[in-house]
């Protein structure tokens, strides 16, 4: 039999808050908005609490209860999983961090040519004596054409690449909200959606639909959250914009985070 | 007279948390712990808040802020350089974070041999109505030896390089900590600290030092806690260890956070 | 009818090695060693020379052939996406690259737990009017186990998670070489593979074996070497070693490019 | 006294084309095109030959010898630094790769505005049995506008951060040529130079600029390589130019390589 380092006693009474893995890269089935399953790659990190007089965790449980689950990854499912691991580890919360990449087929908006576009997206949930949590993130790669610099210039306006991060925090047993929704709010956010291919008459649309639809960090952030606003599904949000300045080499953001004692 | 686009009315009535720039690449003289300026390269992000009644924020001004400040930085000047921003923008709170490589000569344990050692630091200052505050981390290379593999098998041990990660937030009128204290902490807390040069007899030193000291990432975690706890100028931590595991592809991970509301 | 500028003369007389696109992430189908497709996210890089008349390349048409490809990756697969793109451009030649992260179920040397461990491939394909070109490559990670820090101790070794890199290109008309025979290759040439789950028995074994097995970056180059030397199907090579040192906080590396005109 | 396991001899008959180290950040002193000094903060990687008959190299040898040179970087400087290293391990061939960080203060083109913008620069020095080579290359961030969506389009055109990268062999004995200039090549390659600080008189400048001055990645490569071509003291040269595409999220790029062999 051999020794259980891990399981012998701790003397110096500290808890700690997670005790886990990250990095750990996995083939995963993702339900996408229709509900049909698509493989991806998740970045994992799973972790639990660990009590204080305890010297330290099992991690290889966390690959055979990720292993167990890798081929359905729904909001539902998450929580499920966050579920097995606490009970899997005996420990009073558990929680687990799936990030991957998410692909929606688009149409270009002249030519409706179709391609894949890449969002990245997670999945946070969290199991405790108090209850689960669910949590949502993407991120959006959006064009944005600056006001000022079309305000105060004769011809052009500089205009660069953005992203669009929006986490939600899901109100309790709201487990409907997929990340299709969260995608087209930030792209509606923008000067324009940007695609994967394009065609000369769909470049000629684009151009001209972002000249005449000029945001900064600013408006993007602000026209997210009236879009959020909308849904009791949301118990919380934070939203960032980041543009990479094609005028700079740094980037221009925004952010705002809100939750139910802050305001509406 | 050019349109000032960004001092425009908004009436979306959303106040941001932070308005800014980041990722900006600058150069930077950092006071080391024995007051010497050095050199270095920071990754800038600065930013205020924003009304909700303005459309946007003048972002030119981070930047004039920031060139005429970077030949000190220091706790205070840090402190100072918020302050600054905050006036200079006319924000209600400023927040200025910058991140750099440190580097310490370091001496190998036996043949004395000298050579740099890099440490990633931190320094995040944040000025508004209710005070100042001042941030540090430190990120720290070390070796870490596994207790479990030493403890099951006959002969050898895996161990791997690791990174202890501290994050402290100073008491009020803190600001006379410094790095080199952190980075001493979190090497103690390792079964060995990791060396750019190290000639054979070192080698032979280390290999047996960590040998005789195994750590799993909970204990290079607790032991950090408890040299922590020693200090009354430390107001919160947060504190990460991370294995970048010899025998797996992922990393071990563990962390703890700590404010007077939580306990010692 | 826009007007065509890509298209329009060019009159610096400068013609161009590669105009194309890169940094495209995109949903393919992966046949594994077993002919079985795996559906994973590649990185494509997809180029083609243009004349020096010609003032550019039309960049859509690059995502349109991916997009009808991306079924079916395999390495006679991978020459017809690049036959297919020099037509489609009209171009004197075509290279296409696409790199994906791609799983192979591993077993646990004692308990025989299975999990997934992810290695990093590539495919580069070229067309030309002198030929095809095939190219495979293969990050491995893996355990090295310091020979030096192992003799000149008196217990414990040092030892860190590696990385083997193996890149070929085939001999003609070979397309029945693939991932998993480089894989083995690699695994075999380093004191032990990395798994994903290892329970105790299984670390037990494999920190043993590792000990047992002691190599420098230089020796698991070499070893690579003398497998790839028996297979008449691979008509150069380049092998590479790196070591994520335990006890410092840079890399050790080894690397040897061969091709027939510099011997065996 | 210890054994010295990389001298022992080694029976596979494989010869190394590199053995070294990599991913080693150290402070420099590089000399800019004034002839000042400017710490910065390198990434070395530094390798030599192996012989088929020996186990391994020392690889603490090289850190002694960056320490050791450190102080001051110029391209007579850094040959140097190879032919030490090279006498040092007793190698046929020793090569020394340090890429930094550099930054030249750079003038608002209306209201003279001065900051900071960063470089990524790099040199390369060889030293071998036939003589020396040095490689310098520079990373420079650009503004470009599409021709293409400006000729299509009745108002506005795409625009975004681009990347021109120069890689070049000096002619033998040739050491006078710095970073700086091939910064202004570039620069002057695309459709305006980026600034970290720029007044709104200067946005509306650099817009205008840009948009009457609309280039394609194939455009700018072009344009460097008129730009070199004059240089008596360049052998061989590499340009590539990168564009993160506003409307897409990938990129577009061109590259040429030229020696004297492949005419100008």
């Amino acid at each position: 039999m051999l020794k259980d380092v891990q399981a012998t006693p701790d003397t110096r009474g500290i808890a700690l808050d997670e005790v886990g893995i990250e990095g750990l890269r996995y083939p995963v089935l993702v339900a996408d908005g229709q509900g049909a399953k698509r493989e991806t790659v998740a970045t994992a990190a799973m972790s639990v609490t660990l009590g204080p007089d305890v010297k330290g965790a099992h991690l290889s449980r966390f690959i055979e209860v990720l292993h167990g689950s890798r081929e359905q990854v729904t909001p539902a499912a998450a929580v499920g999983l966050a579920d097995d691991l606490r009970q899997h580890m005996g420990s009073t919360s558990a929680r687990v961090h799936l990030a991957f990449p998410y692909f929606l087929e688009r149409e270009a908006p002249v030519t409706r040519s179709r391609a894949y576009v890449e969002y990245s997206c997670g999945v946070t949930a969290y199991s405790g004596a108090d209850g689960t949590q669910l949590k949502l993130s993407v991120e959006v790669p959006v064009t944005s054409v600056c006001p000022c610099s079309k305000a105060i210039s004769d011809r052009g306006a500089h205009n660069q690449r953005g992203r669009i991060i929006i986490e939600i925090k899901l109100s309790d047993h709201s487990t409907d909200l997929w990340f299709d929704e969260l995608i087209d709010i930030a792209e509606g956010a923008a000067s324009s959606p940007v695609y994967a291919l394009l065609k000369r008459p769909d470049e000629r649309y684009v151009t001209m639909a972002g000249y005449d639809n000029p945001v900064f960090v600013e408006d993007m952030v602000r026209n997210v959250c009236l879009a959020l606003a909308a849904s009791s599904r949301i118990a919380a949000y934070r939203v960032r914009a980041v543009n990479d300045e094609s005028i700079h080499n740094h980037a221009a953001y925004a952010a705002v985070s809100w939750t139910p004692s802050n305001g509406a």
